[in-house]
């Protein structure tokens, strides 16, 4: 058999690719990588710890090396210990743990979506009712701020590096969709005159009200419950951020946000987008391109638009100029639209 | 941030990849690669080549996209084509598509053992009644036999290699849980005096019977239906295969099996193992390591054994000499066991 030959490696990598989504989950909810953390080495140490989930030690031996072989456990002879990576972000300890991003990117509601991937590119679409995940107060996104903000720190500093203004300006933001709130909170904390108005639905608003409280920014916080397109956004503002919130709509309905947010910015002001933003192939970078597959099993129209597609709908909204950044090492891309 | 910087990347990539695995479904099951080997190219030609599954172009180009990042197409402009691995495995009209292999790897019950990995990792097996897969008459063999005789066949010529006998030397094989009987046949094949009994469930057996009949070995093929621990295996033979059948026992068990073929056999016989035998830290290599979590949501007490554990075994059935191979490129192992 030569180097040439056919391999089906790929795809039996990809017809079982979900046993180490069922893995990762499993260990997770087991609190493995912690009661490892804590000192517990051996299967019988780590299925003692997990009293309250009564493991099995041949259960957590076989979970064990099966996790070694994927690279999140080191193992010598019969005793396991964390890898870097795992100790940073999955020890319940870390502050960086990720159990929280874990339980939002597999709520049912998601995994049932991409289950029915066959159906969704029969429509076009989302194979669930209600449009998926866009629905008016889909409590899906107070999970997704919840879950999400660990995630979104990194994001949100590099998205606050582009504001580029006197420390001292008294900025007036509009965080739109503002989930977690992190990124009009993380740009609040750079600027001390900054104000931000958080829009989202009001359940969601609670928890961006409560990161703002932590962060200490509460005072020059204010909450503008209800639908991006139906309440009036107020103004005039220098920034508003439109951060993964244009990914979920079609075009036509993207540039109306498009519209509103040159509408509510004061000559001079910027729309600072986040998103998924692959290149003009739309198979790079991966994880943008890629993401194009969520919209498609989540939204009835949702998409990873491309930075030419951008473009062409801020200039129709009367923007003059739009930047592309890539937020490296991040997986997401921004645009700075600025209105003349 | 630094180079050192702990990264998400692991388990992001273990939280999505269950992605990959719908896409990959999905794509086959719409015969996507199918069409893109007949000459369709584009979206809009491909969804309307799929007609019985009405595909919309939209959905088509955003799974297309999605495939191309995953390895399996090739993107130029808006116009897909096979990588020589899908042309090979995933054109329907290949001799060596995988669409059977697929269906049963993702069996709806496999499936939901996997689901239940939580479960099996406290119980220390199967979440599932029936002891999971190993029960008596399963169907899910006859799904087996259909589905996996494809990937069989490389495995079944290396283990076919290991035989070296006179070429016209009457060998008597009994062929224990034969499945699609792929791993017999292949020896008959190589040896024209050889006669070879099948052993299976009897549904199972007719699909061991039909690919016995298109290799034109009917006429030394002989079927021995029932339980593997249950009937008189006959004897004496001079090879006695056993082959990825012991990983779904425990000890005792593949101990009564070794001791079963060793008395089956003929002074001087041999007994052929093909299985997933780890290393003795189980952790590599990968494949064959891995293999222990399916046998553990699959099975009550089924493991992926290492060669010291089978040496064991079969030494105390008596038998003299046992010597390991791997079998290259494939991902499985050889033991050949021999009687003195």
């Amino acid at each position: 058999m030569s180097v040439q030959s056919p391999s089906p490696r790929l795809f039996f990598e990809a017809v079982s690719a979900y046993e180490k989504t069922e893995a990762i989950r499993t260990a997770v909810e087991l609190e493995l990588f912690t009661h490892i953390a804590s000192g517990k080495r051996t299967p019988p140490e780590i299925a003692q710890a997990c009293q309250a989930c009564q493991a099995s030690p041949r259960g957590i031996r076989i979970l064990c090396d099966y996790l070694t072989v994927q690279g999140f456990l080191i193992k010598h002879n019969d005793r396991y210990e964390l890898t870097a990576d795992s100790s940073f972000y999955l020890d319940k300890n870390s502050p960086a743990y990720l159990g929280k991003t874990l339980e939002f990117l597999h709520t049912p509601k998601l995994r049932e979506c991409f289950h029915r991937l066959t159906e969704a590119v029969r429509i076009g679409g989302t194979a669930l009712p209600e449009e998926g995940t866009v629905s008016h107060d889909n409590p899906i996104w107070v999970e997704f701020a919840r879950g999400m903000v660990g995630m979104m720190r990194l994001p949100a500093k590099l998205l606050a590096d582009l504001v580029k203004e006197d420390t001292n300006k008294p900025l007036r933001i509009l965080d739109v969709a503002a989930g977690h709130g992190i990124f009009g909170i993380t740009i609040a904390e750079r600027y001390p005159q900054a104000r931000v108005t958080a829009l989202d639905w009001r359940n969601v608003l609670a928890v961006a009200s409560e990161n703002a409280s932590q962060a200490g920014i509460s005072q020059r916080y204010s909450l503008l419950p209800g639908s991006a397109f139906d309440v009036d956004w107020g103004g005039p503002y220098d920034l508003v951020l439109l951060t993964n919130f244009f990914h979920h709509f079609d075009v036509p309905t993207c540039e109306k946000l498009a519209a509103k947010a040159y509408a509510a910015l004061a000559p001079g002001g910027r729309a600072l987008t986040l998103d998924f933003i692959p290149e003009a192939d739309r198979i790079s970078p991966a994880h943008a391109a890629g993401f194009a597959l969520t919209m498609l099993v989540a939204t009835g129209h949702g998409d990873a638009y491309t930075f030419e597609e951008y473009r062409k709908l801020f200039e129709k909204a009367g923007f003059a100029k739009n930047e592309f950044h890539a937020l490296l090492p991040t997986n997401q891309q921004a645009i700075v639209s600025s209105k003349a």
